[in-house]
Formats: structure tokens, sequence, C-alpha cells
């Protein structure tokens, strides 16, 4: 058995990079202290003296009701974020009882404060604000200047607060600062594929942040701070279980425990989800079938709603991963995803839960036709159930028709179910993107699907209009796979939080630009100065397509080593099933290479509108970043640069490797500006990752090589081993099996 | 299914626990700041007025070599330490280039300060420091007065350091302040049961602190932390991997991930071991066979320590496991624990490694009158095999005969293999006591065992002096199972950091008295008052008798949950092999309970030097503690106390209940001089300790009951629930299976 790392030569070379970091900051005491990254974006340092002095002046204290958990949270938030900016202790920020001048002022609409100017203009302005949404602005009570955080709800109050701070910590003058703001979408979710013991499938941060087995009776302080971090982004709903569930996450010793967990996150506006195992009444010994056709089986999840909207009266519903990757489901009863779905729904209804039902299928296929594409299977098994799911079903799909690939275009199931709610999965772990070594920020990937122009009905029609019913009214939502364990930093890199903020802010306004996005991450987790946002803003913006390029340019996908996902392995070709083997998906041999979904082909392109579908189905039209999804080319296929086929997709390698190059270099520039801790954490994962898009690129084209027979584009370098050392190494202990 | 927690009742009962805790802390905001654990008991708080005076004006500065990682790491601790006590940061601690008033001195024995006074009496004491220890005393260079730490080495400067910081946090004035010790063992092992993959076998704090997959390139800063927490008591040397190793442990890639690890560890006097799978070459498939006499096999262990010392010059050796619990071993093919043991010494001799060959087996016995009683067996296998042993190896002996239970009498081994060099193995988690949950200070185990009087030679031969070498001169060591994981305190607990801490130090001395080195522990966490200290002590020095009383009293023993050893479970009867099952250990039915150990039944009591097993063989002589473990008693056998042997049972689980009552009340006391992050914390658990105290109470005594046909004694309480109920709990996600 062979690895990776050659030993002794790799490891002195990492420990003699570390004493050299090291070394340098031994000359630079002075620098920012530590940081250890568990306070993500909240971190409220203190300002520089002259905002600080301004602030001091602009909120002399909080005037806010205190009847209820969500505003006192709000208040203990603006209290903390305050003492923090203003260099004091928390008890340093008073709590008035009546507005004065430098009041900060938390009011419903349904109670703003006696003698405020200009009510009515505040009125007109919340009525925009609907039930999630916020106005903030300076105005007058009793002629004194206060700040006003103000909604329709207790919850747009909380979000109201965060946004303040946001922009306090961005460093926005407080005289200044005035938004109205509420959410797209009415569903904004984590979903952890968190096991319960504390495995985490596709986990890269350590295990689980529940501890199962001492809940419900010792309750870690921690989901305290991870309900701040999702309520200051907007996140509304967290599934706390893998969708690869266990019948024993209904017992009644686990409602429990996920009531525990509910009651500390219900403050902050999340409601808890569980993904269910449709066997599980089966499975519990207390049903004989799991057919959803069958009353029992029906009453035993009406009186299993019951019982966990006893202790969880806003429970949030289901999550279900049903006759998919070996899981459980209706099929196995003949019957069809809707059954499964209304059965389910029908227990929550009355409750006013939701069932979201995923459609991450793809086996059996009942179109001979698509039989033998993958990409095609999803929509051919629930399009045409479209109209036929309960009202209170969401159908909840990838954002590609694969699996979280580092690109896939739009899934074409979005824009095909008009009368059906869709949710949006994101995969804001990095399953397929090197996990949490690779700097790879997710905002450009997110955009480029919400902007994806479904051309459904032959109209505009975004991706993101289509989640938010602009088809048909019907209003869907938007859920990312967690990327949040047990590591002190959350996400298991300081970078990868960017993820986690980036899914967030998105979900609550799709159409926001992801390089803004990125801009004030990057302001709240370094410093809101050019000098640090500008280049960690350029890293993050051109990390995605580096990671393209050195993994899957060109529209290839899906040739990550088996079970774990991590390296590169394009050559395996032995997998029980063949849409498990990438030489399924990128057909490479010595005609070409691609994966023909055109009528020649599998015809999956026929799943879009036909605008899209035409574009498609002609190289000349495809996208190049999405050439090969869709077409299988000969290797001297002439490309727009006017290279061969071949010769483009060896300089795709060759320029993402040297992407890393770039961003290795702008960090080491960023090293006066951050914290020795986080500045050395970052610079050893960009140093993996750099050694690793170098491993990528070599195995790949090397792989290729070998398919191809062509040599190497002049003036390439060739790949540092022969293939068959890339084929040796094997990984038997990589993270996130769950 | 059914599970322990009744659902909607326990969690509302525990939330409003929590409700009320945190209730009570909003009138009490200016407690003491939130800690987290991280810091161990190396907080270096700052001192309160006086003494911080004091300080400044005696350690004015340091002066120290810095020609070395391990004096600089003490340089580091020193200004670390100092800063936090005298309430500054550590650049304003300064460095000193020659002794002046005030000055803090680290000194070698081989280069003393020109101009001290009274060197020769300082010569004098550093000659009883031996290579290890060191000396702290006030004295004078050229005049000035310093406070100086001498060794005859680098390590002892690093141990003097932590000694003397360990005093001022305690509260010694600094003038006061003289030390003079050495460790009484020369290996001081931390055994961490961790896999590759990041479980931990019987771990409760969270997956292990290696984070394998990102090693060797990136190197978390905790690793650091840790090994300053191990040097602070002495520990020098951590074993990284479970004993039920993987062949994989020694691949180039994992030997240069250890390396890594040691290389951060160095400095800090701790060496590296690893556990090795003795089928190792045979899994790579580098050799036809893993038969220690086969001369391939010893070659490749040969080239395999060459190897690793290549990167690891001061590599400890390995941790067997063989021919235990599935293990693979010597006797697979038909040679001895001294063939496998010796054949790996040899491996290691030329780079002066050691093996450490546990003697953890319970099977095949070859004496029939023994094969009934596991408790027999080891002593069987390796008691003829003293004196076949090479020098460099150790036999590692687990405290007592079966498996780390709440009490066991010493292993018979100890005292019995005077030709043997022989290892300590306690067991720092808690696997049978609780896991993290339940309050048990160990030390008081531990010091039961280190004192138990062997007679070994019919002489006084406590268990510490036969490690210590008393015998032959064959000098042992210490080793614990870790508890230590990747929980943000470490341990899981507040409380199980202190047997971290009481393993390390009494590894140093194995003479120190368990309640002193709670007194230091407490002081050291908490605060060194009396009001906080004598409180916190007290709870610590009952709570494993406590434990004891409420799971196995009066030597009943195994009685634990199949797999996971949480709960109680002494009906257990159905498991592969007999001496699995807690019916094989207790034996109760009508007749009596117990299992008797003399010469009528296993004889296993002759296995101890003569008088004690005298002693042992008699129910009169016997401890009552014990008695159980020796002797099948009739229900109606009369105790020292008067009592049948039935009430006596009923009273020991009673009076453990009742014990945790007494320290929930005691932890309630020190409400107001904790602060409430930590003081919520222990309170769930022991809130959570109280109801499981009950638990196995409730259960126990049914199930003997059950056994007995005999009623409760008088006033006495039935169970809670009947014995079915009991028998029907699972916990199919418990932690800590690796």
């Amino acid at each position: 058995m062979q690895y990776l790392m050659r030993c002794a030569r790799a490891r002195l070379t990492a420990a003699l990079v570390l004493t050299a970091l090291l070394g340098l900051f031994a000359t630079h005491v002075a620098r920012a202290a530590d940081e250890d990254g568990y306070d993500l974006w909240l971190r409220y340092r203190p300002l520089p003296t002259a905002p600080r002095a301004a602030l001091a002046a602009a909120a002399t204290g909080i005037a806010a009701p205190s009847d209820t958990p969500t505003v006192r949270a709000a208040t203990a938030e603006l209290r903390r974020g305050l003492a923090g900016l203003l260099g004091r202790t928390s008890d340093k920020i008073a709590l008035a009882a009546q507005p004065r001048a430098g009041t900060v002022v938390l009011a419903r609409a349904a109670s703003l404060p006696a003698g405020l100017a200009d009510a009515d203009a505040l009125r007109a302005a919340l009525a925009k604000a609907g039930t999630e949404g916020y106005v903030v602005r300076r105005a007058r009570v009793d002629g004194a200047p206060v700040t006003l955080i103000a909604a329709n709800t207790d919850i747009g109050l909380l979000y109201g607060s965060f946004a303040w701070l946001r922009q306090l910590q961005l460093g926005a003058a407080p005289d200044r600062i005035a938004l109205l703001d509420e959410p797209a979408l009415p569903l904004r979710v984590l979903d952890h594929w968190d096991n319960l013991d504390r495995t985490v499938e596709r986990g890269y941060a350590g295990e689980s942040i529940w501890n199962w087995w001492e809940l419900p009776n010792i309750v870690d302080p921690r989901y305290t701070d991870y309900a701040r971090a999702n309520a200051s982004l907007g996140i509304n709903g967290a599934v706390l279980n893998n969708v690869n569930a266990k019948a024993e996450m209904l017992s009644p010793a686990f409602i429990a425990k996920t009531a525990a967990i509910a009651d500390v996150l219900r403050p902050y506006g999340i409601r808890v989800y569980l993904s269910v195992r449709w066997s599980t009444p089966l499975e519990l010994k207390e049903t004989k079938t799991a057919d959803p056709l069958d009353p029992a089986v029906a009453a035993w999840w009406a009186r299993k709603a019951d019982e966990i909207y006893r202790t969880i009266p806003d429970f949030g519903g289901f999550l279900v991963k049903a006759n998919s990757e070996g899981q459980p489901g209706p099929q196995d009863y003949g019957r069809n995803h809707a059954d499964g779905a209304n059965m389910l729904a029908r227990a929550l209804a009355p409750h006013h839960g939701v069932v979201m039902w995923r459609a991450f299928v793809y086996s059996p296929p009942t179109h001979p036709a698509q039989a033998s594409d993958r990409a095609a299977q999803a929509y051919d098994q629930f399009q045409p159930l479209d109209g036929k799911f309960d009202d209170n079903v969401l159908v909840q799909v990838k954002n590609g028709a694969i699996d979280f690939q580092p690109r896939e275009p739009a899934h074409p199931l979005f824009g095909a179910m008009p009368h059906t709610p869709l949710m949006m999965e994101f995969q804001v772990t990095k399953e397929y993107l090197g996990f949490a070594t690779h700097l790879v920020y997710l905002g450009p990937l997110f955009q480029e699907t919400l902007r994806f122009d479904t051309r459904a009905g032959g109209q505009p029609m975004t991706v993101a209009r289509v989640l938010a019913g602009a088809q048909q009214g019907r209003v869907g939502g938007i859920a990312g796979v967690a990327n949040i364990g047990s590591s002190r930093n959350w996400t298991g890199s300081t970078f990868d939080q960017a993820n986690w903020y980036a899914f967030g802010r998105l979900a609550w306004s799709p159409d926001l630009d992801s390089r803004a996005v990125a801009r004030e991450w990057a302001g709240l987790t370094f410093a809101p100065d050019a000098r640090v946002v500008d280049p960690v803003v350029d890293m993050m913006m051109r990390s995605r397509e580096a990671a393209v390029d050195y993994m899957t340019p060109l529209g290839l996908h899906h040739m990550m080593g088996t079970g774990h996902h991590y390296g590169p392995a394009p050559w395996v070709d032995d997998l029980g099933r063949a849409d498990w083997n990438p030489v399924y998906y990128h057909r490479a041999g010595k005609d070409g290479i691609g994966f023909d979904r055109t009528a020649t082909g599998s015809n999956a392109v026929a799943q879009y509108a036909p605008e899209v579908a035409r574009r498609f189905a002609d190289p000349a039209t495809t996208p190049p970043e999405l050439l090969l999804w869709f077409h299988h080319l000969p290797w001297d296929f002439r490309m727009p640069s006017g290279r061969t086929l071949w010769d483009e997709l060896v300089a795709h390698y060759d320029h993402g490797v040297d992407e890393v190059d770039a961003m290795q270099a702008e960090w080491q520039r960023l090293r006066p500006y951050v914290d020795a801790r986080r500045y050395v954490d970052v610079a050893q994962r960009l140093a993996q990752q750099r050694r690793e898009a170098q491993w990528w690129r070599d195995a790949c084209i090397a792989y290729f090589q070998q398919r191809s027979g062509l040599p190497l584009p002049a003036g390439v370098r060739a790949p540092d081993h022969a293939l068959d050392h890339y084929r040796s190494l094997s990984f038997p202990f990589a993270p996130g099996h769950g």
C-alpha cells in the first residue's frame, strides 16, 4: 500500500515551511492577537478611536421590550456587539427604559415609540418588510436622535439587530446606516448530514456539534452560538440529522433530545427539522409494512407527528431521502414519490409542518432512452409528478443533476415543475472540492446556479425566480448541506467559514453578488480595510475556477476517488454500478472525450426548456466550461481559443495549478494584516492545496494522455510520476464517510 | 426499542433546571468570567493585588540560555505564566542577558551563573535531582536576589519552570518557594486509544486530537498545548494510536504524520510511541508470515525500525496488544509472548527503543484449574515467562486482573515477575465509570493500587515499589489510557481534567497522596481559596466510593451494559464467551452471590504472595470492599456491620445514590465561586449522574432481588420500575466504540 505523501521529504519540507512561517512571526510580536476562529463573522473587535467615539455617542443605550426570548436575544446581541466594538464589557452597555438621545430602540410595528417623528413613513417602510424583514434608520423620539430597529415581528427585530451590527463592524458611520430588507424565500435551511453516533457524512470539521449522547440533559452552550451565527444570516431552519437516517431518530429518546436543541434554537427563529427513514415504523416493529397507502402506516406517522409536536410545537417537518442510494422508499411497495411524500405531508399538515422530499434519485430509470444517463433520471421520475404533491410538500433538488460537482449546469428540474414548490439543495461542505483543505469559495458556484436562466415558458426565468415562485406562485426555499462541525473554528478552516456565510446571505437574498458577499465576509472576518479585503476577495473570487481547472475542467465531472471523493481517480472502472465509475462520465478514449447528452447520445439536453436545450445541443453554442458535460468530442476539436481540445484541456490543468500559486502569493502579502494563528493555518492549507493541485493535474494528464495516445503539447511539463503511481495511492482513513 | 430517558418529562425537567440555573446567574453578573476549560490547570489568572506586587518584585525578568528548543519552551512558559499572573501581556516580561535583582534564572548544572553564592550547596542538591529533576530556590548572584531554576538537563529546567509556576498559581509567596524533585519512574506515558479515522475507542471527549488526515503538512497548534499540559505534570511519553492497531500505522505516510507530531512534542520532553499490529508486515504483503522466529519477519521489523528512526531519532518504541481479544500475535504461530516481544525488542534495541508488551490476555487458558476464571489467565500466561524477556521489554499490566473496574484488587502479576520491568496500565478515561458524565475522581483508585502491598518475597513491597524496581532493580513505568479528545475542555468535563492531572502527578510521584493532588488541582482549576478547594476536594474524595457503591459494591464487577459499558446490565447471560457475561462474574442465585476465587473455586487467590493469598482466602480477613471478588457467599452471610450480605448490598446501593445527592448539594454551595459556564456544566452533569445512580441502584436491586428471592430490607424504597423495564433499555449510539 502506498500513499500520497512521500514521507520524510514531504514532512521535512512541511516542518521547514512551518518553522520559516513561525520564525517570521517572531519578529512581528506586535501583530494582531491570535484568533481561533470561533467567533466567525461576529467578532465585534474594538473599532479604531474615531469611529469608536462616534459609535459611543450614537449608541448610549438600548431600549427594548423584554417580554419575549427573541427580543431578549436581540438585546443581548446588541449589548455583546456594542460592548465589543466600544471596547467595554457588556454590562457597561446600558438598558434604557425610555428612548433618550443615542438610544438604540427596538420597536415592533404594533407598538412604535410614542413621540416618534415621521411614524407614517416608518409604517410605510414596514409594510414592505414582511414577516421577517426589518427597517433600520436614524429617527427622532420626542426630538431625541435615536437608532430605530423596527420590524413587524420579533424575529425581524433580531435580524435587524444583526444587520445593524454588521454594518457597524464593516465600518459604516452610525448616522449613515439606513436599511430595509426582507428575505426572498421563506425557507432557508441548513441540512446537517450528522449521524446519531456523532460522525458526520461528508463532514470535514470534526464530529457533529450535536452531542446526542449527552442530550437532552446536558446542553452545550455552543448550540446557542450556532443559533446566533445562523440568525445573523437569516437562516431559519436546521435539519439536524443525516438524510441517510436511522429509524431511532424518531424514538421517544431522540425526540426528547431534538426538543432540547429546539428549545435553544427557538429564540433565534430557527425551526428544527428531522430527516426520516422511510421504513421507520417497520424497523421499530410498530407496523407490518411501510407502504404509504396502508392506513396503519399513515396512522403511525400521524401519531408520531402528534408526539413530536407535543414537545416541539414549532417543529418544521421532515426531510426525506427515499428510493435513493439504497434507502427504502415508497417504490418498494409499487408507489411513487408523490404517494410517499403526500402520506407524510398529511401527518404534518395539521401542525403546519412540511415535507422536503429529495429528488436525488437515479434508479431505476423507466425511459429506456435515458437509462444510460444518470443525469437524466431524477427529471425522468419527478417531472411527471408535477402537480401531484400536497401543498405542504417541497421537492428538494440538488443544484445540478449529478452530485455537487465543481461545476454542473443547473438541474433541469428547475423550471420544469411549475406546480410544485422547489427547494434548492446546495452543498456547503466541500465533498468534491478538497474538503477543508482547499480554499474554494463557493459564492460564485451558488450564484451561477441561482442566476441560471431556465427559459421556462420561453421567458427569462432564473432558478432564483423559480424558487421564489415566479412561475405559478409556488414559493420554495433553499437548503445547504452544512459544513459545520465541532472544530473550534466550526468549519475546519477559516475560509470555509465564508461558504457558510455566503450560503446564508444568498439564501436570504439570492440576487446578491457573490463578490459583494465575499467583501462583507472578508471585512468581518479579518478587518474592514481595503489592504486586507481586496486581496482576500481576489483570492476567493478566483478560487472556485482554479479548483474546476485543476480537477475537472471543460465540463468534466465525477472523477474523484472512490468513496472519499478527495483526489483524482479518472481511471476507476470497476465499481458495482456503471454510473459510479468516473469512466462512465468522461468516456475518454482514442476517439475523444466527454458525455454525449445530445440527441445522438442520452438526449438529456431535451430536459431543458427548448431555448436552453438548443444551446446545449450544439458544441458551438455550449459554454466552453460545460462542453464535455454535453458533448463527446474528438481530441483535435478546435476550441474558441484556437487550441485543440487536448491542448486546451492540458492548459486548463496548468492554469488551475498556476492560480493556486497566485493565491499563495497573495496570502503571503497579507501576512502583516492577519493574526499569526490564522495566517499560518491558511498558509499551511494553501501549501497543501498547491501540492494537491499538482497531483490532480499530473494524475489527470497522465491518464488522459494514456487514453488519447497524444503527446503533451509543446512546453508542457510532464507529470511528476507515471500513471501507475497515481493509481496506486489509497486513502483508507479519509474523513467524511459518516 | 426503548431508551433510558423518558422523553418529554425528562426533557422539560432538564430545561427547567437549566433555566433555573441560568436565572440564578442573571443576578450575579459580577461573577468570574466564563471559562471553557481549554487552559486546564495552566490558567495563570491574575493574582490578587498584594501577591501580584510581591511577584512583580520577585520576577523582574528571565535570564535563560536560548540555544535549545526545550529551554526556549521553558522560557516561553515562564513568560506566559508570569504575564498571566501579573496581568500583563507576555511581551512585557523582560528577557535579561544577565541576572539582576529579581531575575528568574534558568541554569544548567554545567553552567551555573558566575557569581552564584553557595554554588556548592546547589551542586549537592542537583546531585540528587537526576536526569529529569530540578531544584528551585531563592539565591544570590553577585549579591542580587534571584529565583534559580536549576537542573542537570534541559527537560529538568522545563519541569522546574512548571513546578515553580504551579506554586505561584497556588498562592505560594515567591520568596518561600524551595523545590527539589525528581520522578520516581523513567517512563510516564499516556496511551491514546485513538484510531486513524479519528474515532477514539473508549473516548468520551470528542474525536482524537490527532488530525491524521491533515497531518503532516497541516499542524494543529493544539498539539503544542497538549505537550505543555503533559510536560507540566512530567508525562514524557505518548502512544499515539489505539492498541487495537491498524497495519497502516507503519506505512510511510503514517510514519511521516507521526514524525510531524514528534517534532511538536520533542521540545517538551515527550517521546512518541506507536501501537503496532502484530501482523503488520503480513497485512502490508511484505512478508509471507508473521511468525516471530521467521528471519524474514525479524528483518522486516528491523528495517521498519530503521525507517522510523530516520525521521524520529528519539522514537520511544512499540506498544503491543497481541493474542488478546481477537488481535493476532505470536501464539498464532505456536510461539509465546516472550518470543514475540523479544523479536520486536531486537529491532528497536539498536535505536534504544523499548517494547511495552501488554499482559491483558485471557485466552486460551492452559491450566485447567484456572480455565474457569478470566482473572487468573494473564498471570497464568505471563508469570512463567519472567526472566525470558529482553532488557528493553516491559510487560504492561492493567491495575487489576479484569478490566478497569470501579474497584479491583491489584493485579497478581505485580510482585510476581521480579526479573521483568513492569508498566502499570491505568485507565484515565472512564470506560466503566460513567464516561464524562459522572464525576468520579480516580486519584484514590490509582493510589489504592499503587500502595497495595504485594508482600512479594514476604516483605513490604507496594506496587509502586515494584514498578520502581525495588525487587531486582528492574525499573518499569506507568501508563494511563488517556481521556483526552478534541472537546474544547480536552476531557469532556471539567472534573475529568482532574483525572489526567492526577495520573500525571502520581506517575511522577507514586507516593503522592491523592487528596493532596486533588487540592492542587482544585486550586489551579478554580481558585486557591479554601472556600472553593475544601468542598471541591471533598466532592472529589467521596466520588469514587460513591460510584463503586451505586454500580458494583462489595467486590462485584463487570456488570455494565454490553459493548458500551455504561449502565447496569447484571442480567446479561447470552454473549458468545462465558466470561463476557456479567452473570459469569457475580454468580448470583438463590444460594448467594460472588465469585469463589479460593481453593474451593478458581483458586486465583493462590496467584498472590502467600500472606496476601491467605488474607483473601478467608471472608473474615478479606476487606469487605473486595468480598464478592473472592468469595461466593450466602445472602444471609453476616457482615462486619452486623447486617446480612443482602441488607448490606442494598445499603451500599442506597449510600451511593445518597453520596451523589451530597455532591450535588456541595456543588450548589460553590455557585458564588465558580464562573457560570463551568458551574452550569458541572451542575447538569451531576444532575444526570444523580438520575443514573438511581438507575444503577434500582436496576441492580430489582435484578438481585429476583435472583435472591428476598424481600427488600425494611424501609428501603422499591425500584422505580420493574426489572423488565431496565432490561429493555438499549443505547445503540453510545460513544467510545472506536
